[in-house]
C-alpha cells in the first residue's frame, strides 16, 4: 500500500533568476543533511565550470561545515541559537518517531507533530529574522543575482484498490489542510511582514523559475508535471572508486556469497540496545559478509561476519561487484545510489518520506520493506534472503537502473544546464504556468460554472414565471367567460 | 483572444513499442501534408543512424510520393478510392472554410463540419478496412516491431479575462462533447470490431509509449503535461542554405528595405480573383521586395516589387539576413521556421489550428493577425508595417528564438533518442500514467467522494433518528406521567 507523502520530507532545489544578468555569480541557500550532500555535488560542478558560488549559511548549521575550505565560499550569518538546539530538536523528533510513535494514539502523534512543527517553525523564523534584519548581510545579498531555496512538495499515488484510494484521498485532504493551516498561521504572516504587503508562502514559492526535483521516473509514479520541473534524481551518483585495502580484503573474504551493505543514514547515530541486538542477531544468520555503518554502542550479539564502521564509502560499496543487497532507511540519496548500481534493497524506513520511498521501490519489485519497531531478527533475515536469492528483485532493480542510465542527459548535466539557463536568460518565465496567477475558484473554473449555472437558472425561472403568468391569465379569462355565461 | 484548439488539426507522432526487441526495424504510419514533411525529417535521421525504416502508405496518399526512391522503403496497400477523392474532399472543405464559413450561421458551419467529418471518417474507415482485411499485409506487419501513428490532441489556454474564460470553457466543453460523440458513434465501434472486444479510440491511443509533440515552450503556453510527452517542435528547421543565383539577386536588389516572404502553405493552390488582387495591391504598397509562393492565376494588380513562385525554399529565405517579415497562414512548420530564424510574422490563418497558432504568436508579441476574408489591402499593409517597423515584434520573436535554441538537446535528437529508447527498452511503460487505467469517476475521485458522503449522510441520519426516537420516548413518558397525575 502506498501512503501519501509526508510534508516534512521531500525537498527540491528551487532556482530563481532575480535581477540577474549573464553573470556566473551563484548564491545558495542550502538544505541540511542529505540535501546538503546533494547540493554540494551541483556546487562543485558549477565551480568546475568557472562560476563563482557563495553559500549563505547560518552559524548553527548542523551539517554544513563552513570552516573547511571548499571551491565555493561561505557567507555565515549569526543566529541566536546553537547547532546543539537544532540537533536536540531533531533527536527528540527522531526518538519519538522511531520508538514511541508506533504505540502512540493518532492524537498523541498529531500533538507531537504539532509540537515539533511549532518549535521547528520558531527556529526557522528566528533564522529568517537573523537574515532579514541583518543590514550588512542584506546589503551584500542585493549585489547577488541568483537564489536557490529548499522546499517541500507533495503528491498523490497510483494503482490502488478502492479502500487504498479512500485512505489516500483522506490522507491527502488531511495533509493539505494541515499544511494550509500551518502556512496560514505562521509562514504567510511572516512573509507578509517581511514583504510589507499581504502575501503567502505559496506565492513566494511560486515565483521560482526552475524546480530541480531530486527524483526521476525510475522512482516516481508517472504523473503530470509542470514544464519548469526538471528531474535530476541521482545527480550525486558516480561509478565506484576502489575501496581501502583493508575493506577490499574483508569484501573479498566473502567469496561467492558476496556482501550486504547496511546503513540507516547519517541522522541515526544510536539505536536502543534491544533494536541493535535484533539487527546484529539477524545479520549473523546470513552467509554474506556485512558492512554496517553504525556509530552507536556495539551490540553484544554482533557476529563475526559483520563489521561495524563509523562511516562507509557507500557509493563505492554499492558499486562493488560483490554487493548483493543494501539495507537502508530509504533516504533519497542512498536509494538513488542503489538504483544507479542496480542493488536490490531491504528497506527499514524510519520517518518522513522514507516509508513512501520504500513503498515505491517495493511496488516496483526492487525492495522488501521491514518495520523498524516491530521487526524480529527473523523478519530481517527473511527480507535479506528474499532480495538476495529471489532473482526477481535483482531483475526489477536492473530494470530501474536501465531506465535511470537511459536518459538523454546525465542528471547533474541537466541540473547545471537549467541553472545556467536561468543565468543566461534572467529566469525562465516561459515555463511558468498561468495557474500561479489564478485564484482557487478561477483555477477550478468555479466562477465560470457559477455564472453559467446562474444563467441557466435565470432562464428556467423566467420561463416558469412566464408560463404561470400566461396560464393564470387564461384561467381568469375562462372563469370570466364562465361567469358571463 | 485565444480560441480552443480545433480537433482536426494538431497532430503528434505517437510511438509504440510493440513486441519489439533491440532491433532497428521501424514501421511508420505517416500523416499527410505538413505532417509528412515533419515525419520525413525524422525518418531521414533514423536511416542515417542505420535503422531500417518502412513507411506504410495507402495507394491514394495525396502528399506522400511513394514512387520516388528514398533512404527508407514504402509498403503500399491499395484502397478502393483515388487520390483525387481525398483531394476533392479537402478542397471542398478549404473553400467552405476560407470563403463561406465567415458568412454562414453557427448551424451551417456545424452541419458542414459534420458532413466533412462524416465523409472523412468514411474514407478513413475504408482505409482501415483495406489494411486490416488485407491478409498479406497483416502477415507482413506482424513481423515488424514498432508503430508510429498520427493523432490529434486538444488543450485549453491561458491568461484570459472572465468572459474569455467563459467562452473557452463553453468551447472546450463543446469540442470535448463533439469529439466524444464522434468517437463513440464511429471510431469506438470500428476499433471494437477489429479487436473483437469492446474498446475505445482513447484506449487504443492511450497505449502509446511516447508522444512526440510537434511544439515546444517557445510556442506553447506553460501547462502540466505527462512524462511520456516529448516536445520536438521545430525538428525540421536547419540553418539557411544559399539561394539560387536569380533569387539571391532579387533579394539583394531590395537594399536596406529587405524582403518579405509570403506563403499560405502547400494546401492553398488558388485564391479568388478578388482576394488575390487585395493581397497583390497591399504587397505593392510596401518598400520591401516580396517573394510570394502562389501557384494560382497571377493577380492583375501585381506590383513590380512582388515576384510569384510556384515553390520557394522557405527555410533558406527565412534564414536570409535581408528577411524582415513572414506572411503566413500559421501552419506549425512555417511557424517554427520563423521562430528558428527569428522573423516576425503577419498571420492570415485559414482553418484548423492556424487561428490558434497565430493567436499564440500574437499574444507573445511576435505577430500581427489579419482576417483572410475581411481584410482590405490597408489591413495587410498596416500589419506588415507594424511588424517591420515596430522593433517590439522583432525583439519578441528573438526572445522566442533564444528559448527555442537554448534547449539541452536539439528537437530532432530528442525525437531520435526517444524512438531509439522505445526500441532498446521494448516500450516506455515507466512513463505511462496510471490514469489511463482509471474510469472517469475514479479519475475524478467521485467514487471515493460518494462513499465518504454516504458515510457522513448515514451518520447524520442515524443520529437524527436516534434523537427523534429518544425525544419521542421522553415525550410519551411525560404524557403518560401527566395522564396518571
Amino acid at each position: 500500500m502506498v501512503s501519501g507523502r509526508l510534508l516534512l520530507s521531500v525537498a527540491v532545489l528551487i532556482l530563481c533568476g532575480c535581477q540577474g544578468a549573464h553573470s556566473g555569480n551563484v548564491l545558495v541557500f542550502p538544505g541540511e543533511f542529505s540535501h546538503w550532500l546533494n547540493m554540494r555535488v551541483i556546487l562543485e560542478k558549477l565551480v568546475e565550470r568557472n562560476h563563482s558560488v557563495t553559500v549563505l549559511i547560518c552559524s548553527a548549521s548542523p551539517s554544513v561545515n563552513y570552516t573547511k575550505p571548499e571551491g565555493f565560499s561561505f557567507k555565515v550569518y549569526n543566529v541566536p541559537f546553537e547547532r546543539h538546539d537544532l540537533e536536540s530538536l531533531q533527536e527528540d523528533f527522531l526518538n519519538f518517531w522511531m520508538y514511541e510513535a508506533q504505540n502512540a494514539s493518532m492524537l498523541q502523534v498529531g500533538l507531537k507533530i504539532r509540537d515539533v512543527l511549532g518549535r521547528m517553525t520558531a527556529l526557522q523564523l528566528n533564522m529568517c529574522d537573523a537574515m532579514f534584519h541583518n543590514e550588512e548581510l542584506m546589503h551584500t545579498l542585493r549585489q547577488w543575482k541568483f537564489d536557490a531555496v529548499l522546499s517541500d512538495p507533495m503528491m498523490p499515488c497510483n494503482q490502488m484498490s478502492f479502500f487504498e484510494r479512500v485512505h489516500n484521498f483522506v490522507m491527502y485532504m488531511m495533509h493539505s489542510s494541515l499544511f494550509y493551516i500551518h502556512c496560514l498561521v505562521t509562514m504567510d504572516k511572516y512573509y507578509s511582514g517581511i514583504k510589507g504587503r499581504p502575501t503567502t508562502f505559496c506565492e513566494i514559492l511560486g515565483k521560482a523559475d526552475i524546480w530541480l526535483i531530486r527524483t526521476y521516473w525510475d522512482f516516481e509514479y508517472p504523473r503530470p508535471f509542470l514544464p519548469n520541473f526538471k528531474f535530476v534524481g541521482g545527480l550525486h551518483c558516480k561509478p565506484a572508486k576502489p575501496l581501502s585495502e583493508a575493506m577490499e580484503e574483508f569484501v573479498q573474504s566473502s567469496g561467492d556469497d558476496g556482501i550486504v551493505v547496511f546503513s540507516l543514514g547519517s541522522m541515526i547515530k544510536n539505536l536502543t540496545k534491544e533494536r541493535g541486538n535484533t539487527i546484529a542477531t539477524a545479520l549473523g544468520q546470513i552467509p554474506q559478509k556485512v558492512l554496517w555503518r553504525y556509530s552507536g554502542e556495539k551490540p553484544e550479539t554482533l557476529a563475526p561476519n559483520t563489521r561495524v564502521y563509523d562511516w562507509i564509502p557507500q557509493n563505492d560499496l554499492l558499486g562493488h561487484p560483490k554487493t548483493k543487497a543494501f539495507v537502508t532507511h530509504g533516504g533519497t540519496n542512498g536509494l538513488y545510489e542503489s538504483i544507479y548500481h542496480g542493488v536490490p534493497m531491504v528497506g527499514i524506513p524510519l520517518f518522513a518520506d522514507q516509508p513512501d520511498n520504500i513503498s515505491h521501490m517495493k511496488n516496483k519489485g526492487a525492495a522488501v520493506m521491514v518495520d523498524f519497531n516491530k521487526m524480529t531478527s527473523k523478519d530481517l533475515v527473511d527480507g535479506l534472503n528474499s532480495v538476495i536469492n529471489d532473482p526477481s528483485y535483482k531483475e526489477s532493480m536492473m530494470r530501474l537502473s536501465r531506465i535511470h542510465h537511459d536518459q538523454p542527459m546525465k542528471p547533474l548535466d541537466t541540473a547545471v544546464f537549467w541553472i545556467e539557463f536561468v543565468m543566461r536568460n534572467k529566469g525562465a518565465k516561459h515555463l511558468r504556468v498561468e495557474a500561479h496567477n489564478l485564484s482557487w475558484y478561477q483555477y477550478h473554473c468555479l466562477d465560470v460554472a457559477a455564472a453559467l449555472l446562474a444563467i441557466v437558472a435565470l432562464v428556467i425561472v423566467v420561463s416558469i414565471k412566464t408560463c404561470i403568468f400566461c396560464f393564470r391569465k387564461c384561467c381568469k379569462k375562462a372563469k370570466a367567460r364562465q361567469k358571463t355565461e
